[in-house]
């Protein structure tokens, strides 16, 4: 038995992970085999992306409870894998998943291994989904800027704005994707770039604070996101800068568009001001580090803000490419 | 004879500068006897800052004078100074400054190195000047989000932008800065937070992508930043982000502010559309590097677009703090 997407496998009751802090140099699969190393694959990005932490983080609760399947012990480790990532609501959408059957199952341990097969499924499903609705608004010869990674890096499929863009590619539209590099963790300058060129879809890669620019001299004509969180009036939580990238298109009048599975909505949020802000380590700003090696330009003692998301408000989005259909930001509510 | 400023000092006819490259960590000054050394000092940012620039390639000249007070050869030395940095005007003022007296001087060597003194006692001069009329415009408890490096390192006085903050501190105003880092190469993580530390005025750094979503949380209530050149209708050339910010700036109406001496205003150019943007190398992007290391996380091949500035529409400016006064959009034509 053995499940395998871009950047998990679950093989044998045994949860691999690719180690996406060592991409775009080193592709080296990670074995995780406790749920401390989980806990740190999450904090330190080895596992990323909204919809793919809630799926891993599923398939950990159905290892442990193959050797442990005591209910006290597998809520505990629900609840620390409820904390690893605070802003995206896939986790939280998984952990209750796993509660649920946790609660009410008579063979947890058998269970949880298969609502987790189905999760990871049924968001391979959801990604084939949302590329097919969003790459009916990708007109020939678009130049699309995107922020962050949405990938097969971030899903158990396709992706969610990069799917749109690979299925779009796939059907022979011309596009050309600027990649914000995405400032602290360079997400986009490592991953998306690594993802894009896979498979062969052309792009250039800038920095954050280069997209104004290129909107004005006409060079961008749409912009697709992902999201971590989308409240029930479309406000939504995404890797910060998506913010600012948004305003930008609103001022240029570009089509602005955020790609998600129904797992990202959040019916008990009604509005972006509840959704959580994640804030990282100072050390994240002051330089670079990963595999790359490490780097710091400001001195250590440097008073920084690092805030790991932002809330872009949902009046700024002008289409939500979800699995379920394309929405308006008048209608959003209707997808809940 | 020795003129000194933060980051340039001129004695016994030797130009010497800060070199920039090098800090924050270390503080080490060059001694430029060559045109090819000074040509190399702009184009590897080692002296930078638009008017800076402008009297450091002054003083050049007058000391190449003083070695080869050939008319035919000082046009040389000063064509190829014009061309290290086409983006900033102030390089181009002095440079014609420096051809008028070549051109009528019976004494050129002397001539011209008393016109570098002049220019570089004036912009200290025009630089207090903005700095007051500036401050007036200070609110105690302001909250200040800077792009790029605009104080002692960017002119041979107080500076324009950080030279307004930094009078607004001295006049006991309280007034916290937010540092943008200014990617690619991170002026504002390096520079702005060195003179900052300094100057002793309380700052957090940023990455250039945070700042919308500090805009958002009303955490900023100001943005001030310098100019490389002013067209005629107001649109101004700035280091590349800054449109961004103002755009940004806009969408949240909070005042945006551009400092700059009249050496910056260029009245044979009528809008933005006519200032050259110069693009720098791909290696700025796919990494950084520096006196602080070199590192790459993207792959060496990868697309890169690198415009060193971009251009912001003088309609999106508030106010345009110059050293004849304050200006508003409407009338900044009234300025040249």
């Amino acid at each position: 038995m053995s499940y395998q997407s871009l950047s998990l496998r679950f093989e044998d009751n045994q949860l691999w992970l690719l180690d996406q802090t060592l991409l775009p140099f080193e592709e080296k699969w990670l074995k995780i085999q406790t749920l401390e190393e989980m806990l740190e694959a999450i904090k330190a990005l080895r596992v990323r992306g909204a919809p793919l932490i809630g799926i891993a983080a599923a398939f950990m609760v159905a290892q442990v409870a193959k050797k442990m399947p005591k209910k006290t012990g597998l809520t505990e480790v629900i609840t620390s894998l409820r904390q690893a990532r605070p802003t995206a609501v896939n986790l939280m959408y998984c952990m209750d998943e796993m509660t649920k059957i946790l609660n009410s199952s008579e063979n947890p341990a058998e269970d949880l291994l298969r609502r987790s097969i189905e999760l990871f499924s049924e968001d391979k499903h959801l990604c084939d989904k949302m590329a097919t609705f969003g790459a009916s608004l990708i007109q020939d010869g678009d130049q699309i800027v995107t922020h962050c990674n949405t990938g097969g890096l971030a899903t158990a499929g396709v992706g969610t704005a990069l799917g749109v863009i690979q299925k779009s590619f796939e059907m022979k539209k011309k596009v050309h994707v600027y990649v914000d590099e995405t400032r602290p963790l360079l997400q986009g300058g490592r991953l998306t770039t690594w993802e894009l060129e896979k498979l062969g879809i052309p792009f250039t890669l800038i920095c954050d604070n280069m997209a104004a620019h290129l909107m004005q001299q006409g060079k961008i004509t749409k912009a697709i996101v992902g999201a971590d969180r989308i409240a029930l009036n479309g406000d939504f939580a995404n890797k910060v800068g998506t913010y600012g990238l948004a305003v930008c298109a609103d001022f240029h009048k570009i089509p602005f568009y955020v790609a998600a599975p129904y797992t990202t909505l959040d019916k008990n949020c009604s509005s972006g001001s509840q959704i959580p802000i994640e804030e990282r380590p100072a050390r994240e700003v002051t330089g670079v580090s990963g595999h790359f090696g490490e780097v710091h330009w400001a001195k250590e003692n440097t008073k920084v803000f690092n805030p790991a998301f932002d809330v872009t408000p949902g009046k700024l989005v002008d289409k939500f490419i979800l699995d379920r259909g394309i929405f308006s930001k008048e209608n959003i509510s209707k997808a809940f």
